[in-house]
């Protein structure tokens, strides 16, 4: 589910959220340049040779907010595994970096160098390419879905074959091996894409835009302000999680168990959890997303999961461990599994769909000589006549090339040392699936980074889900074939996740006449950094805390759950769920792709009334708490844009960023204190009345 | 301490915060207007005739808000004793209902009569005379310390003979054979006070600039602005009650234990208990109230009681229940009485000066021919030439004159009914006390009256404690002194308070032509509503917390043992306090005469830095909690005033007060839910990491 819920509360609140952002530097900006030419405004300012930039203060921020961002990224995969988009923070981060480094320098009269736009754009692909692996490398879904604590949840293949408990040495092995191909896939693409076919790109594109303004006068103030009140909120977020940590000094203590709406709402996981993150979260993605996330909730906690309880001893065995996926956990996680491969399929033949006619249209349009992109729900194409703007930008991509061979060399040589390799860390991925993969992968990789630049979509998780299927079912349950999937999925996602991603960079580094080459250069740097930092980051989480993967626990990394019983499934049949939850699992999945097709059909103006079926899935296995958190978030922005719109449009993400990081940030010290084996001193408790009697009594003994 | 605190809180921070208020409106109407005459801007509006400015709408609206305030009231009298001013509040919620009910009638053609500020000087007056008994019924002071509750925290003086358990009944008579002599004895001093002296009366004043503010076109609209705020805040703070009460199933439950600063902290009282009243006190109170209370928190409960403890079984026996009077309890509530004391003889002596200086000076100047009033600490004197205001305000309030024998013969009788009831309810209390005190008493009412006039500093307290000493001393413990005592301060404080008060309301009858006549009506009215209200307010929190006045408890009442205290004092001597206990009451005495010295020599500019010891000493016996609550009241304001002064100041009083009207409120079904036996479902307990550990394994079985 992992990626493709990301891909849905990644991708399609990265579109919304930066729309968002696009449009308010529109109305305060971009709009008024664009009549005149952005580039003709930038005129004045040379654009440095690739070589320059590429500064090394440019890759010491970007390692900065690299370690900043794999946390908060860690964090988000293993408390729920939705992740908005992060781009404005970043984009706000970095140049808040790097223009006090500049001041200070320039103070001094050190300043050789001054901050380019170029060079933002730089420090923003490293950052995207290494918190990208954060996530692409399946701390939250598959790596974790490996392990044996989470095997454990159920009785089928649990055995040594199919579980690989996470190391520190493997993990950035396997990375370094899969992390580049997807690079290298980009590569010939670029020009395609960008050039040729002008797609859209929406979150690239609105990251450029974010990234001209910040370089314009007013701009660079509107964006000093909006650091400012990123400041603000980081600083609270970060003194909340810290005050809520003294009240956490055992199970079932503290804020995050606060039963805001009364002891029966809280056993059904209805309460607020004063999650800063999640509030923040919440005002980034769009209100259909939290909207759909609560509907979710409160069909599945609300109505769905009392009933079936109540038919406990009689649909699945009473005597079951809480977690064990022949129990009630069955039923949340594989109805959950059913509508996100209801949804995801759905989208798959949609985008592809798309995809190809889009690739037919391109091809026959440039037989024809005219370039229209078709796009089914992006942006308004281009207009066709090359203005002074897109000349600018196209003689800049093209000037600085990579070439062809070094991208299909580098891909080859890294497909083989993976080939090699890769069976040496997981037995049952043999390397024969390996070649296969390698071979289809580029295809593959293709078809993501097209349609997410025409639908700003993408479908990394089910890329991943057809490859625990497809190589699950080949390697067959007596030849490890679930950890083969999971592997398997890993090795896919990497791929397609990296050439979407990348695709996008190379579009905002369009818009900002970063050289392709000194993109290439950061891109590189930035998926080692990420290959390196982000097992660690996810180390330091696994070893502080040690129920990670456990349903209920502080960590419960949903995904790893669904990934794994998602490769049960693939190996298995359907033979593993309990009573009435297969018939359970069809109705979930039919009605995930009829509300997908109503959602179309309806056209826009009313599916923003029906919910995604991708985001009430989330909250079947997880509880609601999350959810409400998020709508407390848009509630707040909400009210905001009541009571000043602009504002609200200008500074709601700089707060929400400042939500997400503060809180974010806070895990690295949590998680030392853990280690280091610091306990909180006091427990914040809720008893109910009759038990508050019970200890009060045993206590005055 | 009752009074004296109050004196302090009640009347200083009036003076403060209606200045606020005064030089607020000066800002932005008043004094615009002042230049071009107040009373010419109200030259168009007729001055309806004293009978038409008593409606029905009128005392509907002031029962409403008597009942509201009452429950205010008695709240903090209840948990602090400390009263902030309710003047603002008053005002613009009296404002608020007669316009709503004006607009309606208008809107349906019935309206009859426009609501005009004589009105709304009616309301205000009535809701002030009745609120009052809710402070000087002493049901926070004297009256609760006569109960066997009370009594039981000391071996001295709890006998029969010197106890008396509240009861609705004989406390209704009680106030209302008491009341209303101090409205009679005002009634004559009106003219000397207003017209011959032209004292200020800072709060009066205010008060009418405040409803002057209010009729004029752009004052209603600022004021339809802060009632709106003050409405915001208003169901807040309710929420924010209501919210809470859940989490309190049992002892030691819910927001107010939160230990803030961690448990140790905590069990020196220094928390902060989540108290929106307390927050809203705050942030009325000046900036110097709310350090000295702190000061007072952190040297009493931060240092000495600390080390006192540790001399527990030297000093004091270490076998007595918490919260005699023989233990760690009797320096808490001995020493702040020392202080209290200095403080307030200092101050009387100095207000007393300062009366008879002025006074000196009113005659010897009359006989000379000028008027020029002469005020210690007083705002400027007014313009000795007659101006158009002046002149019209004179006229109206001389024109519906209360004759003198009414007055006097009011007085008279109700003396005599009272002499002859009072023995019948309180023993001990002969009727030659009463009589003595009855002769007395106008002399001291007048005083009082005078003193206010021109300070805004009203020793109501002062007073009392002096018929404590007094009438306690004749009476002789054997014969139940300390109840005379405490019935005694009963008798004065009644008289003193409500002479101080009224006045304070003919002034801003004055300023606002209503006339003398209707504002007597209402006092009587408002009176009388509240001999019946109050008692019945505190009988309903009586009855629903039956630890009321047990220290440590929801509603502790610290003066009702303060005032016991006092009275054991005057009676028994100074035999009753545990070992060094009287040597550290010299020290504390001192102390506050020099602390209070200090201050007038240095002059205001540094006195702003020297704490009031008065204010120092309330936390002695409370703990620092509250002070918190209000230290985050006053960082509120002061964050406020730094981003937007303008703003803050308008609108500040507004917010506050919708905070401490909102908790106030809560209180009413609070208690009501406490009478039915409703008890909330959970408890939010803070248990040390050990405790919680024992708790779980206990559970766990």
């Amino acid at each position: 589910m992992d990626h493709n819920s990301t891909s849905i509360n990644n991708r399609k609140p990265e579109k919304a959220h930066d729309i968002v952002c696009a449009d308010d530097h529109g109305e305060e900006t971009v709009e008024k340049e664009e009549d005149q030419s952005v580039e003709k405004s930038f005129e004045s300012k040379e654009v440095p040779p690739w070589q320059k930039q590429l500064t090394f203060r440019a890759f010491f921020a970007s390692f900065v907010l690299s370690v900043l961002f794999t946390f908060i990224v860690m964090k988000l995969n293993l408390t729920t595994g939705i992740i908005p988009s992060l781009n404005v923070s970043a984009g706000l981060l970095g140049f808040f970096f790097v223009k006090i480094w500049t001041k200070f320098l320039e103070k001094y009269g050190l300043l050789k160098q001054p901050f380019t736009r170029q060079e933002n754009t730089v420090i923003q692909t490293c950052v995207v390419a290494s918190s990208g692996i954060a996530f692409s490398g399946g701390f939250g879904s598959y790596l974790l879905g490996m392990s044996e604590a989470i095997a454990k949840t159920s009785t089928e293949a649990n055995d040594s074959q199919n579980t690989k408990n996470p190391a520190l040495t493997w993990m950035i092995g396997f990375l370094f091996v899969v992390s580049f191909l997807g690079l290298f896939s980009v590569v010939p693409l670029r020009k395609i894409m960008i050039i040729d076919f002008k797609l859209t790109y929406p979150s690239g594109t609105a990251t450029g835009h974010l990234i001209n303004s910040f370089h314009t006068p007013q701009g660079a103030k509107l964006a000093k302000k909006k650091v400012r009140s990123l400041g603000k909120f980081f600083t609270f977020s970060f003194l909340w999680g810290f005050f809520q940590w003294f009240f956490t000094a055992g199970d079932g203590c503290g804020f995050v168990e606060f039963p805001t709406f009364g002891l029966k709402a809280y056993h059904n996981k209805f309460y607020f959890d004063f999650s800063a993150t999640y509030v923040g979260v919440g005002m980034i993605c769009p209100y259909l997303i939290n909207i759909s996330l609560l509907v979710g909730a409160i069909l599945s906690w609300g109505i769905m999961w009392p009933l079936i309880e109540k038919r406990k001893g009689d649909w699945y065995s009473a005597t079951l461990p809480s977690g064990n996926l022949h129990g009630i956990q069955g039923y949340r996680v594989f109805i959950a599994i059913a509508m996100i491969l209801g949804d995801g399929l759905y989208n798959f033949v949609k985008v592809l769909g798309s995809t190809l006619l889009g690739l037919y249209h391109q091809i026959r349009d440039k037989n024809t000589g005219s370039a229209i992109p078709v796009g089914s729900n992006s942006s308004p194409p281009n207009t066709p006549s090359v203005s002074y703007d897109d000349e600018r930008r196209t003689r800049l991509f093209l000037k600085d090339k990579i070439p062809t061979w070094v991208a299909i060399s580098g891909y080859t040589i890294f497909a083989m040392i993976s080939t090699a390799t890769l069976p040496h860390i997981f037995h049952p991925l043999k390397w024969y699936y390996i070649v296969v993969m390698y071979i289809f992968a580029p295809t593959l990789a293709f078809c993501n980074a097209y349609g997410t630049g025409l639908t700003d979509w993408s479908l990394v998780s089910t890329y991943g889900k057809l490859a625990i299927f497809v190589i699950g079912a080949w390697a067959g349950a007596s030849h490890g074939g679930v950890l083969a999937g999971l592997a398997a999925s890993g090795v896919m996602m990497n791929i397609v996740s990296t050439a979407s991603d990348l695709t996008q960079d190379f579009k905002t580094g369009y818009m900002t006449l970063a050289s392709p080459r000194s993109m290439f250069v950061s891109q590189v740097i930035g998926t080692a950094i990420g290959c390196i930092v982000a097992p660690c980051v996810f180390w330091i989480f696994y070893k502080a805390f040690p129920d990670l993967g456990t349903f209920g626990s502080q960590y419960p990394a949903p995904n790893a759950t669904i990934f794994r019983g998602i490769a049960i499934l693939g190996v298995e049949g359907f033979s593993s769920l309990p009573k009435h939850c297969l018939t359970l699992c069809y109705v979930f999945f039919i009605g995930a792709v009829v509300i997908n097709g109503l959602r179309d059909i309806v056209g826009p103006k009313w599916a923003r009334f029906i919910p995604i079926p991708m985001a009430m899935a989330i909250p079947f296995y997880l509880g609601p708490y999350f959810t409400i958190d998020m709508c407390v978030g848009s509630l707040i922005l909400f009210i905001w844009e009541t009571v000043d719109k602009a504002k609200a449009l200008a500074f709601g993400p700089a707060v929400a960023s400042g939500l997400i990081c503060g809180d974010g940030i806070w895990t690295l010290p949590s998680s030392i204190l853990a280690l280091a084996g610091v306990k909180p001193p006091i427990c914040m408790k809720f008893l109910s009345r009759k038990n508050n009697a019970r200890v009060d009594t045993f206590l005055g003994n």
